[in-house]
Parts: C-alpha cells; sequence; structure tokens
C-alpha cells in the first residue's frame, strides 16, 4: 500500500522504517526542508534518532507536503500535538478522500483541550473518522526493528481491523481497541505522569518512589478518563500502563528526561531552549489540570507537575506535600 | 514498641533501619550464628546490602530466636517463602502469643502452594492471624531512608491499622488493603513475571518488549487472582503494578537480574550456585503454573517461564512463541 507518513521526528521515521519491512511504499513529509533533504541525502535522523541507524534508500522524504499524499492509501500523522492543527489545515487540500487518518500524536491541544483525533477530524472535515496508534514504541528500538506491541485505536470496527492488518509487521504486534477516547487520553497523560517521575529521578528518590508515582499516576489517569467517558480498562492496558511504564522508566522516555532537569533544578526555559525533541507532557499537563478542575476531577500528581513547571514551586516540596497526603487506604478512586 | 524481625536479609534489615528511625526497639534474628555475629560486630551486611550501608548500633542482631523473640509486641517474618515453615516451626514456642506477626515474603510455598501468610498461621496455631507487607520496596533505598510507599493487608480492620499506625514513618507510608489474598498474590506473581521481564532482557529485546511483558503480566496476574477470590483492583495498585513495574525495569530486581542471566545463555544451575539472593519466583513460578491448570486459568507469560526454566525450551523460542499469539483484540481476559 501507499502509506504518507506526515512528520520525520523519531517515531514518524521508525514507522516508516518498519512499514517499509512489511512491504509498503512509503512517503514521509517534513517541514523543514532543507533537514527534510538531509535525511534524504545522507540516510540519518541525527536530530531524533541514534547516527548509526540507516534509513533504506527505498523510503522517499519531501519536505512538498502534496507529493507526500499524492495517492496515498493511508496517512499516518506523526506530528507533535500542538502543530497538529497547522499541519493539518496547511495540507488540507492533498489529503486523499478515502485514505484512513492514523494519529500518532499523544497530547492534547492547548487552548482547545482537543484530542489529536479530534482536531484532525475537525480540520479535514466531510466526516472523516481518525484512528490512533499508540503504546510503548519507544522511536529508536521500533526503528531497529525490536518487537513492540501498540493499540490501534477506532470506533469504526471494519475501518480499524483493515488498518491493523495492514499496519502489523512481524516485529510491530497491533492489538485492536474501540476505545479512541480512552487510548489518546492514555497517551496523553502518560507524559504528565512521566515528567512527575522524571522530577523524582532529578531529586534521586529512587526506584521505590517511582513506581509509588506510576501506581497512583496510573489511577489518577483512570479517573480523569472515567469522568471523560472513557473505559477504565483501557488505562490498565498497553496503551496505559504498559506505555506509562516504559515512559517512567526507561532512558528512551523524553519526558520523563526533561522532569529529571527538572527535578535537578534546571529552569523550563532553559531546557526547552536547549533541545529539539518536544515533551508533550509540558503542554498536556496544563490543559489537564485546567479540565480536571472544571469537571471536578482530583489529580494531585498532575497539578504538583504543573504547579513545579509553570508557578514556581520547587519540585522537593512539591514532592514533599504529595508524600504528606493523608490516605490511610489503598483505592482506586 | 519492641520489635522482632525475622531474617537478616536486604529487605528485614531495611525495615529494621526503617523502623528504628521510626522510635521502635529492634532486634533481628538471622539464622547463620557466624554471619549474624558479624552484622553485629561490623555494622555491615555485604551478602545483602552495599557495603556503605551502615546498620546503626541499637539494632540488635542475634542467632538464638527465643532472644530475638522474647517480649516483642510485633514480629516480621523477613524470610523467604520456602524456608518459612522450617524457621516458624522452630520457634513457634517463642511467638508471643499476643504479637501481631506481619509477613514479608512473596512467593508460594512448592508442595502446598500456599501463601506465607497460611504458612505462618498453620504454623503458628491458636487462631492467629497474619497480615502482610507489600509492594514496591527495594532493600536498598528503605535502608537508606529514601521514600517508599508500601500496603499491608490483614482482614482484620482493627488489627491492621494498628500495625499500619506502629510501622509507619515519614518515608515509609503504608496503605491499608483487606485483600490480603490478592495482595500475597501480587507478591508471589511479580516475581515471576519479572523473570520474564529479565529473559527479555538477556535477549536485548529492548524496553517496548518490556513494557508488553508487563502489560500482559498484570492482566495474567489479575486473571489468576480473581480466579483464586481475590480482587481484581488490588492487581491494579502498589503491590501489582507498582511492584511489578519496578522489579521488571529497576537494575534493583533480583528476579529480573535472575532472568536476564537466563536470557544470555547461561544455566538455571550455574545461576543458583553463584549468588545468595534468591529468586523467589523460579520456585513460585511452578506451584502458579500448576494450579493455573488444575482450576483452568490461561497463564501464558508465566508457562513460558517454566518451559525455560524447567524444561529445556530455549529462551528465544519461547518468547517466539509468545509473539506469535493470535491476539488481536486488546482484553483483559
Amino acid at each position: 500500500m501507499r502509506l504518507a507518513i506526515l512528520g520525520n521526528g523519531g517515531f514518524g521515521t521508525a514507522m516508516a522504517i518498519a512499514e517499509l519491512a512489511a512491504g509498503h511504499d512509503v512517503t514521509v513529509w517534513g517541514h523543514d526542508a532543507e533537514y527534510t533533504a538531509a535525511i534524504a541525502r545522507t540516510r540519518r535522523n541525527p536530530r531524533y534518532l541514534p547516527d548509526d541507524l540507516e534509513i533504506p534508500s527505498a523510503i522517499r522524504f519531501t519536505a512538498r507536503g502534496e507529493e507526500c499524499l499524492r495517492g496515498a492509501q493511508a496517512v499516518l500523522v506523526a506530528v507533535p500535538t500542538q502543530h497538529l492543527r497547522a499541519v493539518a489545515s496547511g495540507l488540507r487540500a492533498a489529503f486523499p478522500a478515502s485514505a484512513p487518518v492514523v494519529s500518532l500524536a499523544k497530547g492534547l491541544e492547548e487552548g482547545t483541550a482537543l484530542r489529536p483525533s479530534r482536531v484532525l477530524e475537525g480540520v479535514l472535515g466531510s466526516g472523516r473518522r481518525v484512528l490512533a496508534l499508540s503504546g510503548p514504541s519507544h522511536a529508536e528500538e521500533v526503528a531497529r526493528g525490536l518487537p513492540a506491541t501498540v493499540v490501534l485505536a477506532g470506533e469504526d470496527a471494519a475501518a480499524r481491523e483493515a488498518m491493523q492488518a495492514a499496519l502489523s509487521t512481524p516485529a510491530l504486534r497491533i492489538y485492536g481497541n474501540s476505545d479512541l477516547l480512552g487510548v489518546e487520553l492514555c497517551g496523553a497523560l502518560k507524559n504528565v505522569m512521566a515528567i512527575a517521575a522524571g522530577i523524582a529521578d532529578g531529586l534521586e528518590l529512587g526506584d521505590n518512589a517511582k513506581a509509588a508515582i506510576l501506581s497512583r499516576g496510573i489511577v489518577e489517569m483512570a479517573r480523569f478518563g472515567v469522568a471523560e467517558g472513557a473505559e477504565r480498562e483501557t488505562f490498565f492496558g498497553l496503551a496505559g500502563v504498559g506505555d506509562l511504564a516504559v515512559t517512567a522508566f526507561s532512558r528512551h522516555g523524553r519526558n520523563r528526561a526533561f522532569g529529571e532537569r527538572i527535578g535537578r533544578g534546571e529552569t523550563m526555559a532553559a531546557i526547552l531552549a536547549s533541545t529539539r525533541k518536544v515533551a508533550e507532557g509540558v503542554w498536556t499537563s496544563r490543559v489537564v489540570r485546567d479540565r480536571a478542575r472544571a469537571v471536578g476531577v482530583d489529580m494531585p500528581l498532575c497539578a504538583a507537575v504543573c504547579a513545579v513547571l509553570f508557578e514556581g514551586v520547587g519540585a522537593r516540596s512539591a514532592v514533599g506535600a504529595l508524600m504528606l497526603r493523608d490516605r490511610k487506604q489503598e483505592a482506586s478512586d
């Protein structure tokens, strides 16, 4: 199948490599013409992937969206959440009318609090239904062909199963899930919790503390999700606890790494200026906090992350306040 | 309070340090008289804890169980599951009649498939009710006073709350849980899944694969637990997913480390001969597999671990078989 991938970040590029191996004809679009041309020429993507990772010559790279999308039978959108609207709006006319669109973004849009699939559906119009792919899938490992299991979420079973069959490879196992809302909230919220886990790393609190953050984080994520209408079960599956575990504990996690630098005392401005890797959880945390307040859901970890990032509260005192919360009985809500 | 701790392994010693800091009068018993005397003299426990970790002089160490237990107002039993019956039987007469007993063991007894609290209750008799403490609590971190949150499980609310109040410290937060069965099964089963995660590490499959094992492992654990009568919720709390995450991802985990050596091709006999640190999951895996077969619960990860450890199946082919299982829909059972 002709596959268009919008976004040449780590995961977009990794998916291009995986899907080429599955026999698809893959074209990747990147917004930065010069950098995209450099990838095409050098077969390397040093901003987002290790230097030793060679990108097969059969994958085409272009900065012209029309060229990428022309004739595509499916479109994977691997653009950071906060750029999703601008990218999709700019290329709207070029999206083939009947091609399924799969979002790979993990966040919530600032200002609207919309999930990626909703942003894309709003921009693309015509009743188009967007699917979402999520789960524990660090780009570097996917690019190297190591095994990963992910969730493809979509409300239309036939459309979902068709894409599941098309995108599955021996290394990339794809499970179907009808709870699109839950899967997208998992992807967005786990990045916030990963920042909290990273802050604990930066404060050198140890792995026991991080496991506590993970346990409480997943319960907090599920509580928010259920209030929004998602299935509780989704949060305890691959896209929820699976992705959160790897994001919180793996050396790869960029949200965790961001949190760690915060925990060590760096300022957010300094960190953001030092890297191109987007820690989606930074922006999502504030969206979630505001939404949680509006709907009356208690999210102490998310609130603590926001307090540290945006309100000048010290990391150690925010963590201390969390530890002192008087919760004597283990409970899920 | 006068606290007796049976077992001078890593966690027994760590709990002694934590509870001394909470103001208790702590005596630790060890079965090896010479080694126990060396701990008392050197204030170090090099078999189980880092050499730089000094044990406060106020903690008494003895190899005479009667001396440890005399006048104790509570007893913590930090003995490996497979030695629990022998230790408790030998010291039965010395257990103060009214002292609450808390098991810290994480396993199931070979031969009987009994949980630690049941083994202790059977040996101690007189209708004594045993509690269990479990959750993400690597010994080294607890010994250093780093924060940890754990679960104290017991069916009698008053007894549980009294011990919860007595054992809690500013660094060690203790949550209550009435699902003793579930909490003990979490502690036993997570070690089996941690071996599976370690095998994946040994095969260098990456963190995405390990997150998949964690996600499927927790579902498998919950399925077994529910069939045995435990609360599903318990498996998605601190003692379940929290402990599994840290056991599977942390450098500390001994079951994970054991699995990693298996994955690299070492034999079980060679590994067991090379370390005193007990990987409880080795013995628990077989108990669980047999019990799961008997009650008709599907446990593919546990079965794969047993096949590799006890039936000569190669690690890579066992993992390959797991990856090929045809499960297209994400589901909890």
